[in-house]
Order: structure tokens, then C-alpha cells, then sequence
């Protein structure tokens, strides 16, 4: 095998061809390679997932540190396969020996909904008479079945149906006009389709009915903003330029941007993943992240009615980040320089294709980075400007649109920041009706219903090497009562840390009253300044519980979202904390995160390869200025470095000024493009 | 007195020149002119402040609702005076009247240190026979006392000195060189400053002496930086430029950019002040905030040992936000096209003198505003990029740097950022010594003591009107069991509010459990869509409680971080939280907002005039990579509308691309400028 490899590799450099890196995902020769070898042996089945099968852990760390002699990881699919029936197969192909390697049929579960199995639905629900008779009743008549839309929903889990059949549920809209947005216009009544058959096997109908709102419509595209006085004029550009071009390296998929240096993935599941992070410390290439992804989300709405409960959706695992990620545009999405990458999926007929431009790389300016003036003397001050390398992407999942961008920051900090944007889900009502706090109405006939949106970020921290510790640290008072010989003003306070010894016990809540965070630590390496071990700290503050309650559905389901914190030990397995089939599950017993912690409790995290995973997120109550199209609002969560390095990582970034009190050695780099505003007078400073 | 103001105004409009706007700072003219005025009387003191004493509300409002009938309120002086034995004088001097209208010796108060205060006593230590017996004591030999630096703080409040006398503490650093950073030398005893006789009157001893660190230098300077191998070549620039100029308006002190307009005062204490803010919804002109700034802040350390309880810096208070301010550089602290205000102040002396560009105005691409895709067809798209309005000042506070953002946005939301940055306070230790958990040793030898940065920020709702009521809002889980009637699934959810009644009652903690917010909402003005009142939301997510204990100093001295939230009736009167003058106060009883609350507890909040008082800020915990210079910080508090608008307030804004279905109207203004990367192919999206 090794002589195979090495062939191999002369053969790639005497072609010119580059061969992928591991982490790469498929390419569309591989994909269409996977399913040529699939369709050989099983010709009628079509197409869910063929995705990267990313190399296990130690087999992959192994050719890292010793690429020559070791072999290369195999080139591996991992696919899922839908035949007749609802039958789902799981299977590897391994691309170097173009053979399946591994294959079965997996019993009682539903793999996700693609985009082209939502697309199927809206036609079936309009020519059904069932569903054509339930649009008459509340006001639609048949000959305008076409100007009814349906967002189509994986139905979550419904007791009535189960799991083994492949079911969507179809949230029903109605366009006066085809440029009116849908969400004006929802429908009371939903229809429940058969993924199998392609038929409406079911209607969910209100006991009391609502009819067809009669509200303007509400829209923001531009012919609508045109009629109703057209935009603003007074907004002057601001430019961004780069005329000397980026300041990062890409190789393949590896970006160089000063210190550090990433892996980009992207899969259909969990859309970007950032493998292999290191950052060079003043030589030393220092690993920290082994890999980093969302790994799921829910998104659970609040309002008790039935059926609004199986609105709860898991957009990651029941539809895919990856496969609903926008093609980004140039000076739209992405200002000043931009590498894009592109994302490769394959089709239901098993036909790869691209979405071109899933992926942005830019940098920003972030202000200012540090700053100092010694007040004895105005002009010995140093200040020195931020940048940010940003890799982002979009993904609309039906109404609403989730922006992610992974940050790293000259300073070693590492953020994840996600703007929501996009739609509110709506439902309709009837004029004076009681929202019973249950939503908003947020234009007339028009009720957004509370919910959370809950993300599940997977950390597999490499901090110094894979054996690591996590700790819960709580700002906490230090003993003593005001008055006693140890805390005499009552002054003290400390960071008490707790360490987590085991899966079963790993489980940690969120606590403002403490400013809690978590450290992922390296105690094999010691900070030699402070005494303490090497580690890169969890900072969040967007962290709500999971409001629907224990024993519930969304709680059966979303068990990663139970808690603000959970480890384990690292498993090559264990991706998808809702599981690797999410759509239908019954959260009886609960699959993914809960299930593994369960079957291994006393599994040690002490010292060794661990996983963080971290449900963040906010909970939303609607209220009309989120509506036509809701304002973006950030979250962030902070992976920042804490006794990691010796000092301040980003001394050496060019300063715009800087000078010392004997006036020695100043630097000036000031920006010469700002300008006065209004150019009244010149700016001596600096 | 009518008649005087008309004939001002003809006689403004004869002459050229504008009379300042009621709430302007006062100019140099003004300043000089209420000394001069106080000198005449009182030729023998020596001023502590010279500022605007702000139009009582009443006036005001009556003025901006009829500036030709009304009188405009005069122009008076807020005056702050001190005499030979730390006597205390605070007047009013009218200057339309030009003549004191108020005058009075204060008792037992000592107003806050200025910057001339504190460049006294690095003087006096260093020739201070006892300190240079110290300095002997610790390894610095009396000749090498020009290379003993100091930090003079006010004392805070010590027991032993009372109030009486005007007292600062000296912080002692050594500077092995010039250029070094003092702060890598910190030393062991604390000398007791007399402001009045310019004496050190005593100096605090640690039972264990530390003797100076003999650890090479650590600096960040460009000479340093340079010695260690130099600056980063690989950073290419990026360009911010407004060629067309800025989108802002400025009259005056009156900034109005899109929607919005403000009035940016601007005073020795709290830095920048927001007067008067409104937006302009579709014609009518909203009033929303009648003032923000931030009122105060305290900076307690977690080291219980003696003298350490004495680290808990008012900055705001005891040393002045506007006074500490910096003088911002074009293309150093602020990048694009700039608007700067200078600040006036008075000096001891009683002249007046300018900070030049102390505050900063200008406009930020701020990313994705919003965004929508049609999944059916990806071609149906808006997406609109935002830009963020920023008023922003920095102050430097001895070694800290707190840079202050205050941030309009397009959607309605104002937000206040706040950067720390600047260098860590430190403490000298003993090698091998243990920090006990009360700091972490950042080099070796420097010991950073854990504190916390606690801000105040004064909130005067203003919206639509004064008469508003407060709201505690909780997310919580709605009523009924899993299985039960009206929550089978178990996922209903509601936002709970309490409204806050009384003074009394009005103070709330921060629950991050239930994402707790609060609304300032007019129950008077109903949104016509969702039936609730016009409201603007404080979302505020970094809330640590005041760490150091009930009864203990900091706790009495800093009454008003004892909790997240409280509520008063307006008073024109209450401006300062922790009083007006704010160094060495005992805290018995606790000035400023807790005395306000209780001298009248049952006031009703309840569709008033009311003040919201937020404390926020953070706990930190100190690592090495915090030194030798912090990279900065930030911290964010948003003020966002809900329920205010009929709609998302900013369709008007003109997208980079938006179409509809029908392709009516498509309007594509994306920036021509943006390019990629690499060059490698021409992006065909939008």
C-alpha cells in the first residue's frame, strides 16, 4: 500500500495533478467515482449524501507527523442511499481500492431532506383535492391553487406516523401576487406528505379556522420600496480596497494567515469545518484545534398548539448547513478581496454538482488592537490596528437565513459569529385574536411565534497535542466575612475551577451570576510565567437553556441542547449529537450526545483526547421591526487563548505609531488615506 | 429677559457668530468667563472644574418645543473650586447674568483628582527621604531615584485618614531605562500623598518584602519590538476610503446621519454625552433617548491583602472620563473619513485649555444588514449591507485604556462598546511566591491582580415622550406538564414581564437562566400591529455581579453596582451614582443612588419620567498573554427597538441586489471595487 502511495504521488507530480489533502472533501471525479462503484451493484437507489468519510483521528495524526513513511489516508465516501420504500443504506467506498467497503441497510431511520426533495412537494400539494378543498374553506378558490407556496418541513417527529415512513410537513403560504412575500399570507391548515408515494397522506386542520388574511402585502423587494417612495439617496460609498492584494497563503484548501494556519472543509451536514489549526509561536507550530464545526441546531418554536410543536427544526442535521449554503456574490455577501471556495454535493440521480462560491475568505480591518499613552507624556503611546481573517458562509434554511463566520484574530482568539437574518416563520390569525403570549403579531393577520435558536458547536481541542482537560470556572467570592483577618474589606475573588472527570458527570449549565466559561487545558504543559497549564478558554454569553421542558419532545430529540456543556471522550464516530439520522427520530431513548455519554459514564476526561460540545444560541420574540425581512442579529462565542503563550502574540504587528519616552526608534505607519470629513483643517496628531 | 434672548439672537445673527446650543460644552470663552466671574470674589482658589451645568429638563423641553416663545435657557457654570486646607467650594455661575448664583463651601468631600493633580507627586516621592529609604530597602540606591515612577491614585477611602483630607496613593514602579515599561517593575510599598501640604504622610509596608525584579525588561515599543527581530512584512493594506465624502450632517454639535439625530455633548466626567436623540420614522421625528452617557464605573481588585482593598478606581468619578480623554490621531485610532470635537476644559489655574479631535465620528461598513433567498429560485435575492454611525472617545485611566464606542445602526439599535486595552495594574512578587489564587504572576516577577471593570451606564428613556415604565422581561417555560392539556409536548414558551413599580423595589440582578432583558416602554403608544407599547429593549449579556462582599468597602462606596438594574424617578439632579464628588467617601452611608432610592422608596415609576441605571462590565482574570500591553476587549450593551416600529426600519436602505420572482424592478448597486483574491477567474454572481 505504501509503495501504491508513493506511485501515486510521483505519478500526481508528473501530471501536474495535485492529489487532496485528507480533509479535502470529495471532488466531483471522486463523488461521480462513488457512485459509479455504488450503482454497479445497487443500480435503483438515489442519492442523499456522498460526502467525505474524514480519516480517523490517529491514522491522520499519524501520516501528519511522519508524512513520507506513513501512508496516506485512503480516499473514503461516505454515502447514504435511498431505495424504494423509505429503505435507507449506509456505505463507505473506499475511492483508492474502488470497492464498497462497507454497506447496510439501516432500519427506522429517515436521512435528511434535500433541497431537491422540498422542491418535489410544492407541486404534489397543489394538485391535491384534499388540499385544494381545505384552501376553498378558508378563502382560495381552485383556480388560484398556483399562487399557493409551501415551505416544506422534514415533520420533525410525529407519533401518529412514526418513523418509518418519510414524511414532510408542508407550512402553507399563498402569493396574491408572485413578488408578494408568502409569509403575509400563511394558511391555518397543514398537510403531511408521503416522501415514498409523493402523496398528501394527511391534513392537520385547526379546530377553529382562519381565513385567508386580507392585509396588504408586505414586501421589501425593490419594487416595492420604489412605490412606496423609493431608497434612500444619501448614502455615500465607502470603499474597501487591497491594491497589494491579501495578506493570507492558501495551498489547496490550507489558509496561511499570519500566525495561523486552518484546514477549510465544508460538508453537507455541518457546512465549514476547520480542521488542524495551529498557530506558529514564534516558530514553534503550536496545534490548538484538531477541528471545529457546527454540529447541530434546533430551533424549537414555544407556541403549545397542535401542531405547532413539530416546529422544531434541526436545520444541520434535517436538511443540511452544506447543501442550503448560498453561492456567495462578489460586492454583495463579501467586500475587498475575497477567495471563495466552492462546494461539491452530489445529486438524487447521483450526479455531482457545485454550488460555486459556498465559501468566503476575506479580511477586515477590526480597529484597534491594543493601545497605550503614558499620561505623563501625550506622545509616547503606542497604538496598533486589528485585522480579522474571516471564513464564512451563508445557508437559507426556507424562510430564515444564518450568516456564520469563523474569526481568527491577530491576538490568537478564534470567534464564531452568526447573524441571523432572513424571514420569520409565520402562522396565521384571525383579526383580534389572542396570541396567548405564545407570539407576535407582527402585521396584521400575521403571528410570529416565539422560539429559540440553539446551536451545537463541536470543539476537539488539540491544545498543545490531544491530551486535554475541560474546566468549569466561576468568578466566585473568596471566604471570609467582611471584617475577618482574610477578607477584611470583603474584597477577594478568585476563578474557582472545577475539573470535569467524567462524561457522565461533564454536564455543566450556563451560570451569568458566575461569568462562567470553560477552559480546555493541556496540563502537560505548564505556562512557565503563571504556573498554570496552557489553555484556550470558552467564552460565551448567548447561552439560554433549552425552554421546552424535560421529557418533552424537543428534549427527547435535542439532547445536546440540554445543557450548555457536555464532554466526552473522542470518538472518531461521533459527529452529529442529534444523531447521523436526525428527521423522525423519537428521542425514545435519545440518540447521538445523550446516547454515548450513557453508554460509557465513567468514561476519564482527565488528560486525554476529549470533545467539547457547547449549545449556544438566543430566544426570539417576534415584534414588527423584524418583519418583512428581520435585521441581522449577531452572536458570538470566543475561543480565547489563557496562559497558551508567554505574552501578548501580536506585539510584532506593524504599529501605527508607536514611539517611547527617549523618543527612540518611533514608528509611523499612519493610515495616509483617512481624511477630515469635512476637510476644515489638517490633523497634526500623530 | 424674552426680549434680551431675541435681541442675543439678532445680534448672534449680526455678528456672525452662533450661540452655542443649550446643551454644547462650554467653549473657552465661557470657561474663562466664570472664572474670571469666580476670581473677582475668590481670588485665591484653584479649580477643580469648570462645566456645563445642563438645562433643567423642564426648560429645555419647553425651549426645543417653542424656541421662539420660550427663553432659551441660559448658559451656566458648573463650578468646582478648592482652597488652602482641602476646602471645597461648589458653584453656579450664570453667564447670560454673569454673576454666581450659587455658592458653597462643602463639607467633608473631596473632589476628583485631574491630571495636573497627578503629575504633583511622582515629584515629591522622589525626593521624599522616607520613599528613598524604601526604595534602599527593596535594591534601588538613592541615586537612582529619577528611574522611581509612580502611579498616583486617589486613596479611595482608608479609615485611617478619613475624608477630610485631600489624600492620593502613590502606585511605585522603577524604569531600569527610560524606555522600559515601569510596569514590569512594580514595588512593594505604597506611599500616602497629601495633596494639600504636598506631603507623603505615611507609607504602607508589606509584612514580606519583595525586592525589586531583577527580570530582563518587557516592552512593546517599537525599539523592543525592533530588537526582537522586528515588525510583520507580510500585513498588506486595506483601504478605507469615503470619496464622495461622509452620509452625516453636522450642526453645530447635532449629528443627524440617516434617521437618526443626537446632540454630542461632551464633559470632564463621563466622557461623551448623548442628548436628545430621535429618529425620524417615515416623517414624524421619534424621540427615544433624552440622554446616555456613561455615569460612572469602579475597577475593585480581588486581593484581600492590605493595602490592595484600596485598588477600586472610580475612573468616571475620581478621575474623569473627559478629562483622562485622549487626543485622537487621523488614520491611528480612526480609519475613513473623520469628524473630530475638541473638549474644553479649565486648568488649576482657572485657564481654559482644548483637547484637541477628543472625540471621533464616522461611519463603518458593518456587514450583511439582511438577507434573503428564495430556495425555490436562488436568483430571488436581497441582500443589503449595513453601516454602523460611531461616536467614540478613549481615555487613558494610568495604565488602562478604555475605549468607548457609541454606536447608531441602520435597523434602529444603539450600541455601546466599550475596548479595554492598555497594561494590566500589577503587583511585585517574590519568585516562587503564591499568587493564592489572587492574581496570576503575567511575567516573572509581576503579579496581576484579578478585578473587575464595572460600568455604569445612565439611561434617560425618552420614548416618545418622557412618561415611560420599566419592564424585567424573562424568557420562561409556559404553564402545564409534559402531557398535560395545554402543553402536551412540553415546548410552550413566553416572555414574562414584571413591571417595576417603585424606587424601592426596582432594583433587578441579571439572570442569565432566563436571558433576562429589560423595556423601556410608552404604555401610552401601542403598536398598531402587535398591541404592545412602543419599547426599546436593553439586551445586555456581560453582567457580572459586584464580586466584593455586602458591607464590605467597595460594596458601601459603589452602591450602584450592587445590582444590574435600578430604576429612579428623573431628578435633574442625579447625574453622578456614586456622587458628585466621589474620592474618599466612606460609604456611610452609600451616596449617590442608593441614598436617592431611599429618601424615597415608594416613588412610582409607573408612566413617569424615569432613569434606567445599567451596571455591566467584567471579571478578569489576568493570563501573560495580557502583558506587557492587553489586546483589546470589547463589551457590548444594545439598546434595540421593539415594538417601536410598524416594520423593519430600514427597507429604505438601497441593497447591493435585490429581485423579486417576476423580475420586476431588479436593482443591483453591488461594489464594483471588491475583487478576488487571487485574481484567478471573474465572479459572475449578481
Amino acid at each position: 500500500m505504501e509503495i501504491v502511495d508513493r506511485v501515486k504521488q510521483v505519478a500526481s507530480h508528473l501530471t501536474g495533478q495535485v492529489e487532496p489533502h485528507p480533509f479535502d472533501p470529495l471532488t466531483e471525479s471522486e463523488i461521480a467515482k462513488a457512485v459509479s462503484i455504488i450503482k454497479k451493484t445497487y443500480p435503483d437507489l438515489h442519492f442523499n449524501a456522498v460526502t467525505l468519510w474524514e480519516p480517523r483521528k490517529k491514522e491522520m495524526q499519524a501520516w501528519l507527523a511522519d508524512p513520507k513513511n506513513v501512508p496516506r489516508p485512503h480516499r473514503v465516501a461516505d454515502c447514504v442511499c435511498i431505495g424504494r420504500g423509505s429503505k435507507v443504506f449506509d456505505g463507505l467506498v473506499d475511492l483508492n481500492e474502488g470497492k464498497i467497503v462497507q454497506w447496510e441497510l439501516t432500519e427506522g431511520v429517515q436521512p435528511l431532506i434535500t433541497m431537491e426533495d422540498l422542491q418535489i412537494v410544492e407541486t404534489v400539494v397543489r394538485k391535491d383535492p384534499k388540499v385544494i378543498e381545505q384552501c376553498r374553506l378558508i378563502g382560495i378558490p381552485a383556480e388560484e391553487m398556483h399562487k399557493v407556496y409551501c415551505d416544506p418541513w422534514t415533520i420533525g417527529y410525529d407519533e401518529r406516523f412514526g418513523s418509518n415512513v418519510r414524511l414532510q410537513q408542508a407550512l402553507m403560504y399563498y402569493r396574491p401576487d408572485i413578488d408578494d412575500s408568502q409569509y403575509t399570507y400563511p394558511l391555518d391548515f397543514c398537510p403531511i406528505f408521503n416522501a415514498d408515494t409523493h402523496e398528501i397522506i394527511h391534513i392537520d386542520v385547526p379546530p377553529v379556522r382562519r381565513p385567508i388574511n386580507k392585509a396588504p402585502p408586505n414586501n421589501f423587494h425593490s419594487a416595492a420600496i420604489e412605490k412606496e417612495g423609493g431608497y434612500r439617496t444619501d448614502l455615500k460609498p465607502i470603499n474597501i480596497t487591497q491594491p497589494e492584494g491579501v495578506s493570507f497563503k492558501v495551498t489547496g484548501r490550507t489558509i496561511e494567515w499570519v500566525n495561523w494556519k486552518v484546514h477549510v472543509g465544508f460538508n453537507y451536514r455541518e457546512g465549514i469545518v476547520l480542521s488542524n489549526i495551529t498557530f506558529n509561536d514564534k516558530g514553534e507550530e503550536r496545534p490548538i484545534f484538531w477541528r471545529l464545526s457546527l454540529a447541530e441546531m434546533v430551533v424549537p418554536y414555544g407556541n403549545p398548539e397542535h401542531p405547532h410543536q413539530r416546529k422544531h427544526a434541526f436545520d444541520l442535521g434535517e436538511y443540511g448547513g452544506g447543501y442550503m449554503t448560498n453561492s456567495l456574490a462578489l460586492g454583495c455577501d463579501c467586500k475587498g478581496s475575497i477567495h471563495y471556495m466552492d462546494a461539491n454535493f452530489v445529486n438524487r440521480a447521483g450526479e455531482p454538482y457545485t454550488i460555486k462560491n459556498a465559501i468566503c475568505i476575506h479580511e477586515e480591518d477590526n480597529g484597534i488592537l491594543f493601545k497605550h499613552t503614558d499620561f505623563r507624556d501625550e506622545s509616547v503611546c503606542t497604538v496598533t490596528r486589528a485585522r480579522k481573517l474571516i471564513i464564512s458562509h451563508i445557508f437559507t434554511a426556507a424562510n430564515y437565513e444564518y450568516c456564520v463566520y469563523w474569526i481568527f484574530h491577530l491576538d490568537g482568539t478564534i470567534q464564531l459569529e452568526i447573524k441571523l437574518t432572513g424571514i420569520l416563520n409565520t402562522y396565521a390569525m384571525l383579526p383580534g385574536e389572542d396570541t396567548k403570549g405564545w407570539g407576535t403579531e407582527v402585521y396584521p393577520g400575521v403571528n410570529a411565534h416565539n422560539h429559540q435558536h440553539l446551536f451545537c458547536l463541536r470543539i476537539d481541542p488539540n491544545i498543545d497535542g490531544p491530551n486535554n482537560t475541560v474546566f468549569q470556572v466561576d468568578a466566585v467570592q473568596g471566604p471570609g466575612e467582611v471584617g475577618s483577618v482574610e477578607n477584611k474589606y470583603g474584597n477577594a475573588f478568585y476563578a474557582k475551577k472545577t475539573r470535569l472527570e467524567t462524561a457522565g458527570t461533564s454536564a455543566c449549565d450556563y451560570n451569568g451570576n458566575t461569568s462562567r466559561t470553560w477552559d480546555m487545558s493541556n496540563e502537560n504543559r505548564i505556562n512557565p510565567y503563571s504556573k498554570k497549564p496552557a489553555t484556550y478558554k470558552l467564552v460565551s454569553r448567548e447561552v439560554p437553556p433549552l425552554l421546552p421542558k424535560e421529557g418533552g419532545l424537543v428534549w427527547k430529540r435535542a439532547g445536546f441542547a440540554r445543557h450548555a456543556v457536555h464532554v466526552t471522550p473522542y470518538d472518531d464516530s461521533q459527529i452529529h449529537p442529534a444523531g447521523r439520522h436526525v428527521p423522525q427520530t423519537s428521542g425514545e431513548p435519545s440518540v447521538g450526545l445523550p446516547a454515548w455519554i450513557a453508554a460509557n459514564p465513567s468514561a476519564s476526561l482527565v488528560n486525554t483526547d476529549v470533545v467539547l460540545w457547547h449549545t449556544f444560541g438566543l430566544t426570539h420574540f417576534p415584534a414588527p421591526e423584524d418583519y418583512p425581512v428581520m435585521p441581522a442579529e449577531p452572536m458570538t462565542v470566543l475561543l480565547r487563548p489563557r496562559n497558551f503563550f508567554l505574552r501578548n502574540p501580536a506585539l510584532d504587528i506593524p504599529p501605527s505609531y508607536s514611539s517611547c519616552p527617549s523618543g527612540k526608534g518611533t514608528k509611523t505607519l499612519v493610515d495616509k488615506l483617512s481624511e477630515l470629513a469635512f476637510g476644515e483643517k489638517k490633523c497634526s496628531k500623530c
